[in-house]
């Protein structure tokens, strides 16, 4: 059972250092949009100059993507008591088609708002909720099919393109600029993300802003193939072990290490409130999977679910300002005999929570029969679709097969009609499959869903590594993220195993910031290899620091580093721990760099001629491989 | 500085438990060849029984192919000063076309050997080197030629096969041997490896068997793209620290979990008696750069380094046993200048020290133009080219650019000497390489080197992840291992940063056999799914016990699980830790499962009539989730 500790408000006002402290020499930076309240938060590394023996000369700093949110920005004060800063208020008031409620419209919520008992738990500071106006459609799918280019829209084309257009115009940056060209597969993306081009992106379906007009905290993030490749992490407290508090330290966590969007998974007691608090303090979309929460007010009976209480659930979390919704309207009657031959049967809760209501009814799926429904709840809020996967395959033996494909061809009827109602929308995918059929999935999905946006778990590429599947699942999610998947939900060292702690939430995240990364520099996105110029340079010019604050884990870097050279002097050390100082192959080079250059590179004929006299100059000099600083 | 502890000898004559330990639930196993003195070590793994709620029935064993040889042997007593027993004399022997010499014939291992400062230090048991015979050839890929299947071929086949004839014809494997089809880009993996298919692949140059006269130590195992992927680890005491002691512990500590091959990259002192110590302990191939240690013998000074030097330290090598040497014979002049502009030039020690060394001469290559010369020693006692990639690149900027191109065609052109003096050789490989440029790398590999086995290291598929090198360089390496890359260089986490200690080595083995056997999944390998299967479905049938067994890593995946489930009675539990008791996704599915059985899976007629009447009979049965044990 979950325990909450009686002093949880008082005592956590505000989060370790830990958690707030600054990245390594780096800086909170705001590039401005065309309004003043388009501030978009980044991150820019500070570099140390070129040693005098490799070339004197300044190395500019490098400005970086940012999920960290207003945790890691000393302008802020944390208070978790109040929330944090309220950016989008402004931008959904001025639209004036929403209206604030009175309090929640929902019944749980009210009797949660009303019980005496629950006060010590509750965040002190909720809002009534803000609703569409009636007849009115509050989503960004909506008003990007209007025509109108919406402050979240600006936000995050300024935000994905990272002030890549303002160092191309710098010459410090010419070199570092230089990119291999991409193997897109089908993917659009443009030299530069502007606004329109992400009004379009969400107009057509392709990409969504999710953004909750009732989580007006949120910094507005894209998910889209044309677009950066996404991280997703999960907390959520079990019946094992978890409090509230662990679960908003483990969202700011979360959010320091690069997770983008979250979804708060927790089946337990309290679980509304504990949403709350992770909503009010939270800077990236929130997602839930509804029938979770659902099924605790039925004590966990599948069979006596019922469109009634689901809808009231999603009005509840919709008014708190959850921005994307996992529903599970994929799993029909039809296709839950096709997994009864599986190895692994059916291994997504929500999908065998509703084949057992299936089953238990003779009816169809209640989420598919009600889903234009939903669709109205979802667009009097600016909730977005994640068509959940109730049918992925728990192992490699069921990749790929009827159960599967059946459910993400449901799926994609589902996303036209949601298109009707102007809602976002995209596709969550698998699960495990080996690699040579990882493909299969992206084109198919792809195709049956109309580009909507792919959101997969993993897959992992193998099902024996328990201990290991971050990374199982990471080799499958690169792959997937390189054909087009959206955003790639993290898998911890502890899946299959456990509940991940904070340092295994730190492991899945940066094992799948690689994959991301790795996915955009092979697609080709503008700007993608910057940091990765940055650091080889620095790597070669010994500039430990830099190479440290270049990596996805500065702290993890310094520790292992400080493991073998504990020193202070190493870090401006001339050669790299694994070779000692007088055997250091970054040294010789620097050697040969410097002589081959002497001759004019590509100057063949002066290489030919002045090749012996410099060899005997090279000897004479002494032709030494280490020279102290 | 290195530190050889002045009793080492007598205090490690055997090995930790955490060395030796069987692996969970498994034992040692030896399948018979041909002949009495042909027995195949395997790993076999015990499963426990389904339980009566998920069917009763037995569950058979599976076998794996183990690389931790007699020291996880329960039969072996292992005693360091006494070696591993000696497998291969006999079969040496036998060929009739070597000959033990009265000592070492090289000028620097009769100085070690008759250095009475060096007796405490020295291996007891040394034998006299052996050699080939005048004229003869003692290579496998000679023996292959001329049509003979060695011991060595055959041991290898069983080893591949890991009993899969036999399970094919056992009706309990039936289920948990069906495979998806792979994509084998071109390789040709038979449906059995036979000994005359070891011999052909041999032959044709498309796998080396590394198998030194004088490593008798040696369980043979095969590199090559139509077999199993492999793995490469690597050990080497440097400047700054390591013993003798930690580097033998190492080796056998690489075989517990995994290694195919070791690589002994030592370059501090005493290298040549800490080989020896290796050597004779060592059941895989050992590899080494000998151009390290024969720039110890000049003092560092790659300008000094001769011919005369590197033909001793070959012979001195050969005659321990070494099985294969990196030689960076395809590391031009002419290439040198390609490296220039490069953002962090030549990063493989090898090739910077041959690049100097051409410079400072302005010579070809000494390696290169004696390449015939190292023929004939390396057929003298069965030594493999592994043809080092000098100019790989170290950096994602610098990937396939000229001189790594350059250097590629010129391996090609040394593979073609090589096979006329029937030396086996295989190909080193990049490096840090983006995703999608990674394909072109095999591509022209099998093109301008004949099929000749790729071995890479990783490639890296970004530069900013230090502290997850392992995980970046594995995305890569499972990639290059599905497209045809025949044996993987691990990498830990402190790539780039420092020297791994024994977790390290652990982390980054582990992580390398998930990329190693995702990529046997992926090109089809005829038995490969087999552990993942059984793993499934022990998974489905909360068989914790068989989980933890047929995990690559069974002590951390239970490790992990103890974190959150400390109680031996929830290793029986039927639920997870994620989820706890009331909620379980593999509980509710079996329910389904059962359910959709009932039906009649595959009649449809039969499941539109059963349904309403089952769904009745459901709710009356109570429909509850979790049965008590």
């Amino acid at each position: 059972m979950s325990v909450i500790p009686e002093d949880f408000i008082k005592k956590t006002t505000t989060l370790s250092e830990a958690v707030t402290g600054s990245f390594y020499n780096s800086r909170k930076i705001h590039v401005d949009g065309s309004r003043p309240d388009i501030r978009v938060p980044m991150r820019e590394i500070s570099q140390e100059a070129t040693a005098a023996s490799f070339g004197a000369e300044e190395n500019p700093p490098i400005p970086v993507y940012d999920t960290s949110g207003p945790f890691t920005d000393p302008a802020q004060k944390i208070d978790l008591l109040k929330g944090m800063p309220d950016l989008r208020s402004g931008w959904i008031q001025e639209r004036g088609d929403s209206e604030q409620l009175d309090g929640p419209s929902s019944e749980y919520g009210r009797v949660r708002q009303n019980d005496p008992a629950l006060a010590h738990l509750r965040f002190e500071h909720i809002h009534a909720p803000r609703r569409a106006k009636p007849g009115k459609n509050v989503t960004q799918m909506h008003y990007a099919r209007q025509g109108i280019i919406t402050p979240e829209m600006e936000f995050v084309a300024i935000r994905e393109n990272c002030r890549l257009q303002e160092l191309r115009d710098d010459p410090r940056y010419a070199k570092l600029l230089r990119q291999h060209q991409g193997e897109p597969f089908g993917a659009r993306i443009p030299d530069e993300i502007t606004p329109e081009f992400v009004r379009d992106e969400v107009a057509g379906g392709r990409a969504i802003i999710p953004a909750n007009i009732n989580h007006p905290e949120l910094e507005p993030m894209i998910i889209g193939r044309n677009f950066r490749v996404k991280i997703n992490t999960n907390i959520g407290n079990s019946a094992i072990t978890s409090s509230i508090q662990e679960e908003v330290e483990k969202m700011a966590w979360s959010a320091r290490w690069g997770g983008d969007t979250l979804m708060d998974l927790s089946t337990g007691e309290n679980i509304h409130e504990t949403r709350e608090w992770i909503l009010r303090n939270a800077p990236m979309p929130i997602g839930t999977v509804p029938i979770y929460q659902a099924l605790e007010k039925v004590n966990g009976k599948a069979e006596e679910l019922s469109w009634e209480i689901m809808r009231d659930t999603l009005i509840e979390q919709a008014e708190q300002g959850v921005d994307y919704f996992t529903i599970h309207a994929g799993v029909l009657l039809r296709y839950v005999p096709l997994t009864a031959e599986r190895v692994t049967g059916i291994v997504s809760r929500g999908g065998s929570i509703l084949a057992k209501w299936c089953l238990a009814h003779h009816q169809e799926n209640f989420l598919y029969t009600h889903f234009e429904e939903i669709c109205e709840i979802m667009k009097a809020y600016d909730v977005a679709f994640s068509l959940g996967d109730g049918l992925r395959p728990g192992c490699l033996a069921d990749a790929n097969d009827a159960a599967q494909f059946g459910e993400l061809e449901t799926l994609g009827e589902l996303t036209r009609i949601a298109w009707e109602h102007d809602v976002q929308v995209m596709i969550e995918g698998p699960g495990h499959v080996p690699m040579q059929m990882i493909k299969e999935n992206m084109d198919k999905e792809l195709r049956d869903c109309f580009e909507a946006p792919f959101y997969t778990l993993g897959p992992l590429v193998t099902d024996i590594s328990p201990g290991y599947d971050h990374f199982s699942s990471g080799i499958g999610a690169a792959q997937i993220g390189w054909y087009g998947t959206a955003m790639l939900c993290y898998v911890t060292p502890k899946e299959h195993l456990g509940l991940p702690n904070k340092e295994d939430v730190r492991e899945g995240i940066i094992t799948y910031k690689v994959a991301a990364h790795a996915a955009d520099l092979a697609k080709g996105f503008p700007g993608a290899q910057l940091q990765d110029n940055a650091m080889s340079k620095a790597r070669f010019e010994f500039r430990w620091s830099d190479q440290f604050a270049l990596s996805l884990d500065p702290e993890k870097a310094m520790a292992f580093h400080d493991e073998t050279l504990p020193h202070q002097a190493h870090k401006v050390a001339h050669f790299c721990s694994m070779c000692g100082p007088h055997f250091c192959s970054m040294k010789i080079t620097q050697d040969v760099r410097e002589y081959a250059r002497s001759q004019g590179v590509g100057e063949d004929q002066a290489l030919q001629q002045g090749m012996q006299e410099k060899a005997v100059e090279f000897k004479q000099q002494g032709g030494e491989i280490y020279k102290e600083l």
